[in-house]
């Protein structure tokens, strides 16, 4: 087990895999174009450079044993290049491909008979407006590839804004489409180990809080009843098994004020809805995707306490050297578990940590994530 | 809270400390002569030079903001000199060079009412010969200062010993006294954190168990009444508070037939017997000793679950090259947490992993236990 491990991104997924993984006596390699990354100091080795440079990817392939990921917006189609030349690559290249386009992924969700919201591709003002009349106001309009935290999304509420929209998002991607707007009564999340051999390990679904399209807080268990739970799960790893994923995904999805379940998004990595699982679970996301794609068996991933987390971001309107206050004050509470992702600049709403609360009472969890986050706070110095 | 902390030694309590210190953004910087140590691949920064090179201790104290260590037999003279011109260290070097020594140490403690072995200076195997008419056999013969793991210890069992003990132990050192052998009931531990402001938090009491002088299981609660615990724990406490300890102590000590307590030996240190704490407690004792140096609040040292920690050593009659035989076996068991320090070189009885444990009864986190033991093994290649 003296496996290298070579991993395409540097940021807290790339860092909380690595802080995970040396316990196991793993080295690791990235590949980040920002060389104080968060994984930087505690890698093996980093090449300083962006994440499409084919030269760079295969350099990271030779040097390690097995290639994975930290998110997926890189370079899909050089990855099954190196797949198909024999190198080791988890999740499947091609798996990831497909999921980095929405409108395939949903396409591909649909063609096995797992619910979405409505969607279809869109190319100008014309097809938007309508689109309107088949799925109504508001309308979501969404890159395809590319986005994340509400990047590449433009939530169309009057037909006066469909023009501003198509603008903005034409921009980035001549790829686009629009999704119906989902009258959802919550948000959940299922995070999904499935290895090389087909097994599947789900983790308790988790209840998550958005506000302007970030996550901003995780309630685990989610709030939800049996037979939602039933469904969901059921529908995570129908999911899962059709993907033929390996390693830890990710599968958002919504519950419909009737309580049905729609697959709202795949995230082919682990996920900011499952950093709960550090302390919360017997096994953390991040050493069992480890443990998937090098073909150790799964953990358990029996819950030990419920836990609510928040995510803390960069203040808005502070830019620059990263300063963290309020930290003294979180620490003194004896459920918290903080955790500062060491990124040197902030900047508003940037990712820059979260704290996972473990408490048996869910109410009062709820209590003392928002003390923290009304305490711990980044700005810039 | 940019801190960076300079650790000297890079063993595996160095890399743990570094793991948990990362969480919160943490750097360091370690001084071990060994370049590729366990904590080697994750620290910011080594100093490759051995722990007395005072050249090189200085080098570390000014490349980081505060001082601390990861064992005690290192260079306490010059650290007081350090401290004496302004450098922050902590645990303070004038405590470590007091518990350095066993026989100052056990001094100290019988000064202020706390029950040891009883003890005396030796110097000549007839002293020693005097030594038995006193404490009866077997006696123990120990290098006051040095010795870990057995090394710098001898059981002598019979007057025909006294020769050969005497010529192996003043060896190593002139430095010598003899201990009553305290027929005990169960060896306990206890970690102890103390910060700079005198405010303590006490850890549960841990059961040990060693073979030929090595930590090889604790178990946690140890089981021992009510009544015992808090006379434990109160000397555990009183014995800190004395030191003026500043970090994690580790304080062990026999509990004997009759149900007296005696300290047997200090680690002005994070402790093996505390390992269990980064799995089965709120705060792990390396994030509680990382607080205390920091002068954060310390955190909670509440046991979330019962557990079991057996050590992972190095098969005897294996040397060179490590490798680790029946991880796969040891994944398997949902209760277990696997831990492996990454050390390039095995030999026999060397501390190469644990693994902890976590389970609400005990009997059968000990029965798993000894699967594990049974199982994960290091030998060479």
């Amino acid at each position: 087990m003296h496996k290298k491990i070579g991993i395409i991104g540097g940021g807290q997924l790339g860092k909380m895999s690595i802080l995970e993984g040396k316990k196991l006596g793993l080295s690791f390699v990235i590949l980040d174009p920002s060389s104080d990354c968060p994984a930087s100091t505690i890698v093996d080795e980093q090449i300083v450079d962006n994440y499409f440079n084919e030269e760079k990817i295969k350099e990271l392939a030779d040097k390690t044993d097995i290639l994975t990921f930290e998110f997926e917006h890189i370079n899909a189609d050089y990855l099954m290049r190196l797949e198909s030349m024999g190198y080791k690559i988890y999740p499947s290249p091609s798996t990831l491909k497909m999921v980095q386009d929405k409108y395939q992924q949903k396409t591909f969700l649909n063609k096995h008979d797992i619910p979405t919201p409505r969607f279809m591709k869109v190319d100008s003002v014309k097809t938007i407006t309508e689109a309107i009349k088949d799925f109504g106001l508001p309308l979501v309009l969404k890159s395809c590839t590319g986005g994340y935290d509400g990047k590449g999304n433009y939530l169309i509420r009057s037909h006066n804004e469909i023009e501003l929209a198509y603008e903005t998002l034409s921009k980035g991607s001549e790829n686009l489409m629009v999704e119906e707007f989902v009258k959802f009564n919550m948000e959940i999340s299922a995070l999904v180990a499935r290895d090389i051999n087909g097994k599947m390990e789900i983790y308790p679904l988790a209840e998550n809080i958005h506000k302007d399209n970030i996550l901003i807080r995780t309630i685990v268990p989610a709030r939800i009843n049996k037979e939602i739970e039933k469904k969901a799960k059921a529908l995570a790893l129908k999911t899962m098994e059709h993907l033929k994923g390996v390693g830890v995904f990710c599968i958002e999805m919504f519950v419909s004020n009737d309580g049905d379940v729609l697959i709202n998004e795949i995230a082919p990595r682990t996920h900011n809805s499952g950093h709960y699982t550090i302390e919360a679970c017997r096994t953390s996301q991040f050493s069992q995707h480890l443990r998937a794609i090098l073909e150790l068996p799964l953990g358990s991933t029996e819950l030990l306490k419920p836990a609510v987390m928040v995510n803390i971001l960069g203040e808005e309107g502070f830019e620059g050297k990263t300063e963290v206050i309020g930290l003294e004050e979180t620490l003194k509470i004896a459920e918290c578990n903080v955790h500062i992702y060491g990124k040197k600049d902030t900047s508003g709403k940037r990712k820059m940590g979260h704290v996972t609360i473990l408490e048996e009472n869910l109410d009062k969890a709820l209590e003392i994530s928002d003390m923290v986050l009304n305490t711990l706070k980044v700005i810039s110095s």
